[in-house]
């Protein structure tokens, strides 16, 4: 194969209750990559779009090439590949955007090359393009985008995760208003010390949530589905998002938090209809206080990245 | 029925990372009660043994009869009943002893009534005499030990609970050294805070040990099995607790902790073989160290609290 394109996607880190340890994967929106053989050695960027001029083309800065650059050193590829990315996600979003481009990156690369690579064993060098992004080596959106559904992440350092089953009728609903939510902010506003009592809770409500997955218990998830240590430090980063919570559960949400380090808000849903409504009403309650937001709504995405056309 | 003869088992809770949230059944030892109706009026207590006089013959002072008659009240029977308590639980222990007798108690009279509530509803009125003894109304003793298996408890106060599955080949190692831990220190040494770091290390093995148990996973449930919380503050209470641990591990435990507030430590193991082994090993390195011990083997009772005879 001389040419492939793949996409990948959007992913939600930070499940609530699940800070740094639950993620899962939504259809759309995502990146899409092209690569294509050259004449000649070595990566190179050809195009970027949908960037608004921020990502390097230099294939050591670019979180795309880094992830592509891993894997074929560890295969020792030293033709010419050339890439071109067009970034769907918007950068920045708390929707896993430097996840989906180092996934992207090292799946379109093993599909290039006939897949020497099982997609499990992608997961270190998609690591090693997000870890360029996020300085560092964390799995929470990566496994998801790669692998699809839930992914719970028991340890980084070891890659030791697992997927939990996805109850057929999950659907999420995405408000991501137009704020800027600095990374650096976001870390510096989390506690470094936290009551006993609030951890023993956040890790009743995780057990919970696992537990709630196996069972398709959607009561259960509803109830899980509580953040009282990261939310409460992250929600003032978000204009109105107590306001945006609270239009998510009076319309029928299970649940309703920050995805990843925001600003987008996520909530999870029994049916279609009513995360459509939800996307609506958290639109509607950003809109209300003069903050422009855009909503979309999928299920859980069950495939992960995945090739959509050469 | 005029007389009915039942048996609550020991049970296990702040299983490792579990602290306050998962809790299971041994087969033994346990507590037997027998019930019986007499004539007049009103709960009292014919016998006590194996308590070593530790427990009140007074009904309102003891927690089968605080729990036998809190149900009693909810059915609103006054007829008289006896009550004979053989004390199998070493009181103090860490293995669940008042919340034995607070099952035995409310479970006894439910049958010796004709069954007129499901085992599950008694959970409320069992709690009752658990608060006697403990001071709290924590279920993660006693919801297994009225039904017996893996129980994780989400929310204590609304008895918001589920089974977990256990894995057929799953053991129980106890150690019960001759020390006694007091509930006060035991209390005492918990931390106020915790660094979010480590709270982020137990939520994640919680999660994942939920998960290992739903998937049948050994290996995870082995890897998930380690309390950086309440563990290390508890461990000093009980003589060469580290010992004893180590050699727990190195003789194939799958994870070793503090069974309850200790002192008896438990592993959970792959398989009837190794669980026996383990179970020397531990009593080995607490006698090594002058200690005297007292170990026990056990599968996960998967009934709880039973009906043994009339």
């Amino acid at each position: 194969m001389d040419r492939i394109k793949v996409f990948a996607p959007a992913s939600v880190a930070n499940v609530a209750c699940g800070f740094d340890t639950v993620g899962f994967a939504l259809n759309f929106p995502g990146d899409t990559i092209t690569v294509q053989k050259t004449e000649g050695t070595g990566l190179s960027i050809a195009k970027i779009t949908g960037d608004q001029g921020k990502l390097s083309l230099n294939p050591t800065e670019n979180t795309v090439t880094v992830a592509a650059q891993s894997l074929l050193d560890h295969l020792g590829y030293t033709g010419g590949i050339s890439i071109e990315i067009e970034k769907g996600l918007p950068i920045g979003s708390g929707l896993g955007s430097s996840a989906a481009s180092a996934v992207a990156g090292a799946f379109a690369i093993n599909e290039l090359l006939g897949s020497p690579l099982k997609k499990a064993d992608l997961l270190p060098f998609a690591l090693d393009g997000e870890a360029l992004a996020s300085k560092a080596r964390h799995a929470d959106n990566v496994a998801p985008c790669l692998l699809g559904g839930f992914i719970f992440v028991r340890d980084h350092a070891s890659h030791d995760f697992f997927s939990l089953p996805t109850p057929p009728d999950l659907y999420a609903a995405i408000a991501m208003p137009e704020v800027v939510v600095l990374t650096a902010d976001a870390r510096a506003v989390l506690p470094r010390e936290v009551p006993l009592g609030s951890a023993i809770t956040q890790w009743s409500n995780l057990g919970a949530l696992v537990g709630a997955m196996f069972l398709s218990d959607y009561g259960l998830i509803g109830r899980s589905l509580q953040d009282v240590i990261i939310e409460p430090a992250r929600a003032a980063l978000i204009p109105h998002f107590d306001k945006v919570k609270a239009a998510a559960l009076s319309t029928g949400a299970l649940g309703c938090s920050i995805s990843g380090a925001g600003p987008a808000v996520f909530a999870l849903c029994k049916g279609k209809a009513t995360a459509e409504a939800v996307a609506q009403a958290m639109g509607n309650a950003f809109r209300q206080h003069d903050v422009p937001s855009f909503e979309l709504i999928s299920p859980i995405n069950g495939e992960g990245v995945k090739v959509v056309g050469e």
